[in-house]
């Protein structure tokens, strides 16, 4: 997850909205992969299908993953975290 | 999302882990599906790689569906909220 890729949008802590748009702008070339950590993974969901039911009817699913990301915390432990990658593929014109 | 179907464990607002419990029960003899909406979609996906992870390693995910709920609201408006339901396939014995 760490790579730059522009067909991929982070999903953070800003409002749902903000991620449509820059989803916006990669689907109207190009299928989007969608990715969040922990708590935001809801908030990537709602992002997906306010794209698919609003601004791209007709968009379709493609792989979605779901995985554990480990950190290493600065005491020397472990703590994991869930996350999702959700590919979303814009109609045919 | 309604029917009750005993292979269909809902998240709601309690710990992860009681959900897990929850689910082994079901894991031990056939797929189960894990169903959350809103805010709870982040805990669905941390139960399944919990189980994934911890007590059934070498689970599998089946189908992931990501869709849209609407409510009717007492006040005559409607509103949405986003679902999710992920089959987790047991390891063959």
């Amino acid at each position: 997850m760490v790579e730059k890729d522009d067909s991929k949008v982070f999903i953070g802590k800003k409002r749902a909205m903000d991620y449509v748009m820059a989803a916006m702008i990669v689907l109207s070339k190009e299928p989007v992969r969608i990715l969040a950590r922990g708590r935001s993974i809801s908030r990537a969901v709602d992002v997906a299908e306010i794209l698919r039911n609003k601004f791209f009817k007709g968009s379709e699913y493609g792989e979605i993953l779901i995985s554990t990301e480990t950190f290493n915390n600065t005491d020397g432990t472990n703590s994991n975290v869930s996350s999702i990658e959700i590919e979303l593929i814009p109609p045919k014109k």
